[in-house]
């Protein structure tokens, strides 16, 4: 005898959920339950549409709702001298939470890896360097990821940028707030000593 | 200065996400984003909307797609003497998995808990009054949870059922498969041990 099974929308629900980060099939189930028992499927239905129409702005990269201005590109307040570069919008908002940053971003949709096949032309790096190249810049920040490709990916960018009257900047490495040195691994232990600051 | 956020819509679907289960603020981000990059929100949202047409059977309680009949219900293959009653839709899944229940299902909907206003009007208890008195069924199952309130409920429907000629049983209680006594709970081995049987 064939056993019993969810209807398919239940199915295909599951399927679909199970294809989230970090979601495995029993979550899935868990969560498409949850959604029908608590007739909350309609008002996610809703909201995924709606992300959906959100779109980047041609300029900086960041989301863009919609018919809006960019809010990044558009508030006249932000230092357009600084020019903040990262790899992914969430690394705006990451950036924006510390606020200790005014300026304006350029996000670049990734760092070259050339063994996942992201070469230059995959980023946006036509655009920024026609951002850097107005003169209204006087530092790029690279605030990109301190593994290998992130390395590279700097290294990179600073030979392209290099330019009397601008400065290119690195986040700086060293130990993360609030750790014990026993807890800190060897390479980043290498790199704080060797970018130690005088007192 | 204010800080940049997410556009109006993201942020909407991050809280919509936020209240899934086991989903904290974090997950919802990271979600959210996934299905942005991946443009897999449009997907979802139908597979939300296919879903949320889904309703229950009127006889089982089991979910059953707009339009068709009851997968279980209908099923003339399955032995209608036998009744499993369940708290839940997903339960009957749990059972069809062992593959070892050919019998017709009852969801309950949940179980009695006072504390929580669950009482016996809340469950479909009246239905299964009426699919027991045809005199059609020989056994009714109760595989409802080992918890207290599992226990009253138990208690209580067998004392509604009881009648000649149908036989109410209970899941029975021991061991979990595969588990090393030192790691059983007291409760579990008292009642493994008033249920033991001779080999």
């Amino acid at each position: 005898m064939k056993r019993a099974d969810y209807p398919e929308e239940i199915r295909r629900l599951i399927s679909e959920l199970k294809r989230l980060p970090g979601i495995g099939p029993r979550s899935a189930e868990r969560m498409a339950l949850h959604l029908l028992r608590e007739q909350a499927a309609p008002a996610l239905a809703e909201a995924l549409s709606a992300a959906s129409g959100v779109t980047f702005c041609p300029v900086c990269g960041f989301f863009q709702s919609a018919g809006l201005a960019c809010a990044l590109c558009g508030d006249d307040r932000r230092d357009a001298r600084l020019l903040c570069v990262v790899e992914q919008p969430h690394d705006v908002l990451a950036i924006e939470r510390t606020g200790a940053f005014n300026g304006r971003y350029h996000v670049l949709g990734g760092k070259l890896s050339p063994l996942d096949n992201v070469h230059p032309e995959d980023l946006r790096i036509d655009s920024l360097l026609q951002r850097a190249s107005t003169g209204q810049l006087t530092e790029v920040i690279l605030a990109i990821g301190s593994d290998l490709e992130g390395e590279a990916t700097a290294h990179y960018l600073s030979g392209l940028l290099a330019r009397p009257g601008l400065g290119v900047s690195r986040l700086a490495q060293g130990l993360p707030a609030g750790n014990a040195l026993e807890h800190i691994d060897e390479l980043t232990l290498q790199r704080a000593l060797s970018g130690r600051k005088p007192l």
